[in-house]
């Protein structure tokens, strides 16, 4: 077991060179920052202790964590550990910090995290992406970073990289979205626009499958954090998957795995987003519900419209016992059934975590999600998987992608500079998001 | 990379305890019986220089596998080293041996391989398990084993494990099959069954999926091997999935991963083995296509004759242009690549590897079944996935049975005990067990 909470694969690990005198310290340095965001706030001598490493060692790792602006010192040891109590060593806050921004059909978000996994920034905003296009997303999403490096900056915090979640196919390496149905892109180059409109930026920028980070937020910070095998099902205009297996993050081959919204699971009569008839996505994401829950005039249909308002009003029209509504919901529900029983009948996991929009009206669709379940997973009690609503709701991608946009530091906290020469001020104020 | 070309974590890495001497050596052993097989035949100085262990610890390494009968030494080593020419090591043929055997709805199988991963025992027997009842089925099973006891004692080999493969759920860790409804069982104790039966075998006895097994041979000793991303569907009376990942076998939570023959693909009229509706197999499993190919009182329904003889009938009949029995293989070729695109879709592979029946019959179903994926996989190329045939034909699972029946003395020699004093004379016969 890594002591890593982020699927480290996600990017690599660090290569099996030489051990010289640098690499080594290098992954020491990683290795107490990491074992910090484990295990918690600790003193340098438990520090000592849980990692074996030696205390002087310790003492040094500490004293340039600390320079770099990774962690601060202050408080004093609580009770429970031996010896004397020792200054307590902790992640820094609002240092050093990840942004991760999610493009979708009907909305553009960003969040950005610090290495203590607080939010620092957090903004989602109604746009009709496809209508955009590829070159006006990105520069709305350019504007969106510089909004979230400002805020950062005010509060003294500095982005040390950016993920973009975008809901298809993804070439990470190559930083292309290569096909998003939904919002009508191919091969568009992701990492080479956004590098384009934020001259400024230092940092790495990757592009990801949405589900991917998500399913990595879920593991990493959400209620299900540390299941070994875990499904995300994304509940947008577009469904996908993210899977982690035994801890690590399904890729495939090429970065394609868990496209689940184009299994033919879906009503054969009705045309997908990517062309194709009878995918899930036709009878599961957001526009089956949509189509079958309000006629075409119907202002939950705009997607200039706010998505958690528009989510607000069908939740109060089901309360509301709306028949329409409530049928919408319950054909959606057995569809979803089917396709979660698909994926637990393949994949086995632990817990499925159904995510946007199906977090948020997911108490009118699990009784027929249970139904079908019950019906069509093989395994004895669905092979002792549970199904979850996320309480991450539309930020695990963007959680996912800051938290992501984190790892590079824990793997070499040395990326960070060193700045200040002694322990950090433990006055810093946060602004206001 | 792991250098194993087998998936070591089937049966977990050795544990991670202090390095003390005795520890070191075992994982020295092992590294070295490894790299053998991954890298083949070579003298101790390229052992060294490939492994960075020095050429004495190399030496005395492979004075104590020859003397565990795990090597030989012999040749010299051809053109393309550096240096002089060193006397070649290279893996025992015939020694110490694996056994897999396979039960499934209408035959029995065992086949022993070798460190070399040659055969020694080989055989297939027509029954109909269903019919014969758990225990009838283990007493078979025992004496398939027996024979193949017997028969690798007759050239001096030693079994170090025997493995059998089960078409359903299986809990390896407790031994038991939990579920498998082709052939009636339900919780069956395979391991304590066996036991009771081979009372002298001294070797450990294991269960597992059979699709698991056959994928995990594919990957070890198909034409597939080494694909890191690779998914094995077998076609048999019942239809089952196992999964390579990162080269890793997929397990899943509960060991209950790659049931696809019951996701809901199927007809959904026909009633499946697991008493289902609608599961997958009832349109790809051997019985859809027997259903459809032939009348019930038709010779290729018995399942006490051969299966490779009845299918070897369709197949004549198919070459003849038999349309009721083309018409039977299209219907299973369309329904065959509707659930391949599910699975490439999901899992993104390499390769799909066609196993059991599909394999023998595949070129009457490659047609329309690449007719569904180029209409169903999201990623453009199939996102870089090809679809082969099984060459292992319905040995996969006994073949991966084997395969993993040996991994614990390729993760620590010293399992296999020291029979000789000096370099093993070729004609060594190790004593009965």
């Amino acid at each position: 077991m890594s002591d890593s909470p982020g699927p480290v694969a996600v990017h690599g690990s660090a290569p099996a060179g030489p051990s010289d005198q640098a690499t080594v310290r290098r992954s020491n340095l990683g290795l107490v920052l990491r074992h910090l965001r484990t295990a918690g706030p600790r003193s340098r001598a438990r520090i000592a202790q849980d990692t074996g490493l030696n205390k002087a060692t310790v003492s040094s790792l500490v004293t340039e964590l600390v320079a770099r602006g990774l962690v601060t010192e202050g408080g004093i040891e609580r009770a429970g550990s031996v010896g004397r109590p020792g200054v307590i060593v902790e992640l820094a806050g609002g240092g050093a910090c990840g942004i991760g921004v999610e493009l979708n059909v009907d909305f553009l978000a960003c969040l950005v995290l610090d290495l203590r996994g607080e939010v620092l920034f957090e903004r989602m905003v109604a746009h009709d992406v496809p209508a955009l296009g590829a070159e006006g997303t990105l520069g709305e999403v350019a504007c969106l970073v510089g909004a979230a490096i400002d805020a950062t900056a005010a509060i003294g915090a500095t982005p040390v990289g950016l993920t973009v979640a975008v809901p298809g196919l993804v070439e990470s390496a190559a930083g292309v979205a290569t096909l998003a149905p939904n919002l009508h892109w191919e091969g568009v180059d992701v990492v080479t626009g956004l590098r384009r409109r934020l001259p400024g930026a230092a940092f790495a920028i990757r592009v990801e499958n949405d589900a991917n980070l998500a399913a990595i937020a879920e593991w990493a910070m959400g209620d299900e954090a540390g299941a070994t095998d875990l499904v995300y099902v994304t509940g947008e205009v577009g469904v996908g998957g993210g899977v982690i297996v035994a801890g690590q993050l399904l890729r495939g081959a090429s970065g394609f795995s868990g496209e689940v919204g184009h299994v033919s699971l879906g009503d054969p009569d009705q045309v997908c987003g990517c062309g194709r008839r009878g995918c899930w996505e036709t009878t599961v994401g957001l526009n089956a519900l949509l189509r079958d829950a309000a006629d075409d005039d119907d202002p939950v249909h705009d997607p200039e419209r706010d998505l958690e308002a528009r989510l607000a009003e069908i939740e109060r029209r089901a309360q509301a016992g709306e028949r329409r509504t409530l049928d919408a919901l319950h054909r959606v529900g057995v569809s979803l059934g089917i396709g979660v029983a698909l994926l637990i009948n393949v994949f086995n996991p632990r817990v499925v975590v159904l995510g946007g929009y199906f977090a948020v009206l997911g108490r009118f669709l699990m009784t027929p999600l249970h139904a079908e379940l019950a019906a069509r997973v093989f395994g004895p009690g669905l092979g002792g998987a549970r199904v979850t609503l996320s309480r991450l709701g539309f930020t695990a991608a963007v959680r996912g992608g800051a938290h992501v946009a984190l790892q590079s530091v824990f793997a070499d906290p040395t990326l960070v500079p060193a700045t200040v020469a002694g322990p950090v001020p433990a006055t810093r104020t946060p602004a206001r998001r």
